[in-house]
C-alpha cells in the first residue's frame, strides 16, 4: 500500500503543512498540488464542494505526491465511507465534542474489528494499491476537529479514544463558541487557553495537533507550540486577496 | 438595454481593468468578480472552459456590477454566437491576422444588416433585457486578438474593419512568432516595436487598444502608452502564486 | 448585510410570492427568476437536484432581486449548513413533527448563542456582504414544514420554538397522513381543519404561515385566511401543462 | 433499426408536432417528452445546451417513443456526426443559403457512398439497433434550416440536393435578413412571400417543409398551407409564460 | 402503474439477474442495459456515484426494459426517499443490522399508513406512470442487504418485519465481520453456515433472498442453494479484468 | 520537460499498446489506466466525449504513468489546441485526406515557427512541466488518421509533412470507403492491399503506422506486419461484451 506522507512526516517529527481547497474544480486542485503543500484537503463542509467533484479533486490531486485529504460535512457514516472509499488518505471531522462523537467518526473509518466501515475501496485499491484492504486502518488518518467550548471540556476523553490520530483546532468556530467575533488566529486569552489545552491534551495521548490559520505568522507560531499539522488560508481566499492586489495596484495608478 | 460598462469606461476616456478567468469554476467566478475588475473575461481559449461551464461562469459574474466579456478558443461562428447568445457582452477572438478575418469575426458577432449573427439570445435577453435585439450590435464588444506578426503587418486593415472595437495584444504569441521566448511584458525592441504600431494604428482609426500582462508595473506601463483595456494575470495563476508564497513562508520557518 | 426581503414584507404585512424549482438547472433558474417572484425556492427533497447544481441555481437566482431559498431533503446539520453557506437566504426543512425537531432544525441554521452551525459562509458572504457572520441569525429565514397528523398534534410546541420564522404546509403529504388521497388545494374537512389549527397556532406565536397550491384560486383563497407565504405549482408542472395545452391545440387541428 | 416516426408520418401524409429544448437538463427534456409530442429537437444553436448535457437529453427523450432531434450550432462535420453518433435521428442545420453548404450538410450526415460520415455509431447503436449502420442513411432525416435572403434566393439548388428530407423556417432569422424586426408569427407580405416560395420549392422536389412558430393559432395556419413539421415556442418559454401567468394571477389577487 | 418485473420473476419462481454499476455515466449505464441484465442496480455505496448522476443514470436504464435499482450509501431517509422519487423500482440498503434498522429502512421507503415517506415522486410519475402513488408500496421493492455478524444473528427478527421484500448478502462485509479477508465467493464454513442461515430464515418468512458474486460459477451455486437475486462483478470490475486480458495477449505477443 | 514514453518506446524500437476511451468518465479512465497500458486514447470523435470531461480524464490518466493521448472530433484547431492545452501528449486526428490537411493538422500541433499553436499551455506545464514550451514540438504527437481511400490515395505526399509522427489506419472507415461493410480487422483483399500501401509509404518515411483492432490475434498480425501503435477494442465494448458473457452463463444456468 502507498504510504502516507502525512503520517511518515509525523513519525520523523515534522510538520505538515496542508493546503485547503473550497473551490470545486479538480483543476484548481491540481494546480494548487503543484504548490509544494505535503497535503491538500478537498473541504465538503465549508467549501462548494459536494461528493462527486471531491472525487476529480482527488484525482487531480494524486497526480502528484501531495497526500489528498478531505473534511467531510459532518459526523456522517455515508460520507465518511464513500470519502474514503474514493481514495482520501484521511479525513477531517467537524465538530467532534465528545468521545461517543469520536468513537463513531473513528468506527465509520476504520474496517472490522476496530470499526464497522464497509468494504468496497473501489478508487483507494487504484490510488493505494491492491492490499488497501489489509493497511488502510493503519495507514488512513483520523482527524477529529476541536472547535467548541464543548469539545475543549470534553477533550481528554476524546484524545483517549484509540485510533484517533489527529486534532484538528477550527479557530473560528471555537471563538465563536467562547462568545467571540469569528476570525481566525486567535489572540483572546480565553481561545488562546482552550487552544493550549487541547495542544497539551493532545500530546499527552501522543495524538497529533493541527490548526487552520489565516497568517504564515501565526501559523510559525502555532508550529513553534507544537502544532504538527498547519493549515494558512485557502484556494479561494488566496485567489482572491491576490487579485484585490492587482485591482488596487492598477485602480492607484489611474487616480 | 443594459448598458456595457466598458463602453462607458472607454467613452469617458478611462482605462477598463480586466480580470482572467481559466478556472472552470462559476464559484471562482463569482469569487473574482467581487474583487474590483470592471470586466471579468471567461478564456474558452487556453482556459480549461468548454461552453456549459461557462455559460455558469457568466452567471456567477452578472451577480455583481462586473461586465461578462469571453475569449472564443478560435473564429468560429458556432460558439461566438453561443457566447453571445449566452450574455457575454463582448468578445476576445483569438489570432485575428487579417482583414478578412477580422471581418469574419465581426460578421459573427452583429445581426443583420451588419453581420450574420443569428438571433435567439436566450439568456442575453434576460440579463440584457427585452430589447437586446434592437441594442446588440451597439453594445456587445468585437475585440480582435493581435498575436502574429501577419497580424501587425495587417494592421491597418485589420482595424480599419467597421464594427471593430478593440484590439488585444497577446504578448505571448506575438513575441513567439517574431523569434523569442514565450513570456510576458515584452522588452524586446522588436516585439515592443510590434506593440507600438498596433497601438499607434488601432488609435488613428478610433480603436481602443488592449493588451494582457503579468505584472501591474508593466500594466500601468501600458496605460501609460495609452492601452485601455489592461489584464494582469489570471485566476489560476494568481492562486499558484499566492500559495506557493505561503508554503515557502512555511518552509522557510522549518529549515 | 442584503436585507432579506420576504423578511421585509411580511414585516409590512404583505404575502410573499414563492416559485419553485426542481429542474436541476441554473439557466432554467434564472428563467424563473424573471417572472416577478419574491422568492424561488430550490427544492433538494423532491426536485431533481443535488447540492452542487443547487449552488449554481442560487447564484442563478442571485442574478436578480428575487430572494434565494432551499429546501432541504431531510433535517440533516450537513446540508442544512451547507445551503446556508451557499448563500440561501432562507431554508424549508420537512417533515418537521415535534419541538425536538424543531429546535434541531433552528439550531442548525444559526450560529452560537442561538445555535450550534458552523462557521464557513463561503459564498454567502459574496451574497450577503462582509458583516454576515453578524447578521445572518436575524436574516436567514427558518420554515418548518408541517405536514403530518403528528405535527399538527404538536403545533403548539412547535411553534412556539424560539427562532422559527415560518411554517409551511404541505397539503400533499399531510392528507396523506390524515389518510387521503396524494393531492394539493385540500377541501376535505379534516384536512382543513388541520390547516385551520396550523395557521391559527402560527398566528398566536407571531409565526408566519404559508402553503404550497396548485392554482392561483386555492392560493387566493388561503391568503385571504391569512397565509403570508404561498407557493404555485413549480417549474417542470407549469413547463409539461403549458406543452401539453400547445400539443393538444395542435392535435385538434389534426383530427 | 427502430423506425423514424417522423418519416413515417410524413409517408402517411400528416404533419409532425415537434417540441423544442433549450433548457440544459436531461430532466425536463424527459419531462417534456410525456406531454404527447412526436418529436424534440435539443437545441445546440440557441439552447443553452452543449455536447455533452444534449446527450443525456437523449438518452432522456428515449426512454418515450418521441422521436430525438437535434440542432446543431453551425454546419460543422464534428458536432454532426457527434449528434448522430449520440443517436439523433434527424439534425437541423442552421442558416443553410446555397446548394454547396446543403451538401456538406448532407455529406456529413450521410455514410459513404452518400456521404463522408465517419463511422462509431457508439450511442445510436444501442438506440437504434445492430443494423444501423446498413439502413442509417435511409432513416436519419437531414433538415436544412432556410433563415436568409440568400437562402431563399437559392431554394430551388437547395431543395434539389440529393438526401435533403426536409426545410426547417426560421421565421425571426428569415425577417430580420429581410429587413424587419426579430419576431415569429410572421405577416408582413415580403416575409410571407418568402415563406410561400419555400414552401413551393420544397413541395416540387418532394422535400418537406417545417416552420417554428409561437402561437398554435399560427402553426395551424401553416399546418394548412402545407407545413408537415411545426414547431410551437420551447421549454424555457412555456415555463416562463406560464411562471408569469401565476405571478400575476397572485398580484392581481393583492392589489 | 409500470409492473416490476423484478417482483414478476420472483412470483413465477425465476431468478432475477441483476448487474452493478459503479462508474458514474449515464453511457455506461445504458451500454450495461442492453446486455441482458434483468436489473441493474446504481451503486451509490461503494460506486463513484452521487445522487445527481445517479439520476441519469436511472434514465439510461429505462431507455430499456431492464428494471433500475439503486443502493443507497447508508440508512437515511433522504437519499432513501431521493433515490425513489427518481425513479429506482428497488433499494438495496447497506448494513440492515437490527429490526430497527429493517423498519426504519422499510418506513422511509412507504408512503403513510406503511411508513413515512414524503410524496413528491417527481421522476417516478414520468417512469412508472400516474397512478404511481397507489401502487409504489406494492411495487418498490425493499432490499436489506446482510453483511455482519450482528445481522446474522438478528435475522429472524429482521426478515419478519413487514414490507421487507428481499435480503440482500454482501459477502465481503460479511466475512470481514466474521473475521475473514475482504473478499467474495465465500467457503470458509463459518461464513458458509451464516449465509445458509440468513437463506433459511428468509425462506420461512417468504422473503427472498440475493447475494453478490465474483464468478458465474458461484452464482450458479447460490442458485441451487435458493438464491433468486444473484449479482455477478460491476460495471468497472468486468471493463478492468476484460482489460487486462487484452494487454497481456498483446504483451505475450511481444516478449 | 516530462518524457512521451510512446516516443521512446518507437525509438527503442518497440510496439505501443494503446487503449481506448469512450465512457465520459474519469473514474472508468483512471479504471482503465491501471491495466497496462502504454497509453491511453480520449475519443473525442466516436466516444461520448466533451472537452469538459476530456480533462478530467487527461487527469485521471496521469495519476499513472500511461501517456495521455486524445483523438479530436475533426481537424479543428480550436480542439486540438484546447486539448494540448489540457496536456494531451498526442493528438490522433481523423479523416486525414491529402497534404494540405496533414500540414492543417500539423501546423495546430505545433508552436511557431512550425506551426500556428497559440502559447497557453495551462494544464499542460503541470503535468510536463515548466519547459513544455522549450520541448513540446519534439515531444507531442501528431497522429494522422488514414480511413479512406482518397487518404490512400495521397498517402505519400500524407507521410511526407514533416513534422507528423504517425499514421493510424481506421479501418472501419477505410473499408466502408472502399465499398465494404463498416467492421474491423479487414481481410477483404482491396482493404488489405490499403492498409498495406499505407504501412509501406509511412515506412519510406520514416513515419510510425498504427491502427485499430477489434482482436488480440488480429493485432499480433499488425505487429508482425511492422504496425507499431497497435489498439484493441474500447472500454464501452470490453464492458459489454463481459456483461454479456457473464449474463449468457448465468441464463445458460437458468434454462
Amino acid at each position: 500500500m502507498r504510504e502516507n506522507r502525512i503520517r511518515s512526516i509525523w513519525q520523523d517529527g515534522g510538520t505538515a503543512i496542508n493546503g485547503w481547497l473550497g473551490i470545486p474544480s479538480a483543476f484548481a486542485a491540481e494546480t494548487m498540488a503543484h504548490q509544494g503543500w505535503d497535503s491538500l484537503t478537498v473541504d465538503l463542509q465549508h467549501g462548494v464542494i459536494g461528493y462527486q467533484v471531491a472525487v476529480t479533486m482527488l484525482q487531480a490531486i494524486s497526480t502528484t505526491p501531495v497526500v489528498p485529504l478531505a473534511r467531510v460535512p459532518w459526523l456522517d457514516p455515508a460520507i465518511i465511507m464513500k470519502m474514503l472509499d474514493a481514495g482520501a488518505y484521511g479525513l477531517i471531522c467537524p465538530m467532534v465534542n465528545s468521545r461517543a462523537e469520536a468513537e463513531a467518526f473513528i468506527g465509520a473509518c476504520r474496517y472490522p474489528p476496530e470499526g464497522f466501515r464497509s468494504f468496497g475501496p473501489i478508487r483507494a485499491l487504484l490510488y493505494a494499491g491492491d492490499d488497501y484492504g489489509r493497511h488502510a486502518n493503519q495507514t488512513v488518518l483520523t482527524i477529529a476537529q476541536i472547535e467548541t467550548a464543548q469539545a475543549v471540556d470534553n477533550i481528554d476523553e476524546i484524545v483517549s479514544v484509540p485510533g484517533l490520530d489527529a486534532v484538528y483546532i477550527g479557530p473560528v468556530d471555537l471563538g465563536l463558541s467562547l462568545g467571540f467575533e469569528p476570525k481566525f488566529d486567535r489572540t483572546e486569552p480565553e481561545v488562546v487557553a482552550a487552544i493550549d489545552k487541547v495542544l497539551s491534551a493532545a500530546g499527552q495521548h501522543g495524538v497529533v495537533a493541527g490548526i487552520h490559520n489565516a497568517t504564515v505568522a501565526y501559523a510559525r507560531q502555532m508550529i513553534d507550540k507544537g502544532f504538527r499539522f498547519v493549515t494558512v488560508q485557502s484556494d479561494a481566499r488566496l485567489m482572491a486577496a491576490a487579485a484585490r492586489d492587482i485591482v488596487d495596484g492598477l485602480r492607484a495608478d489611474r487616480s
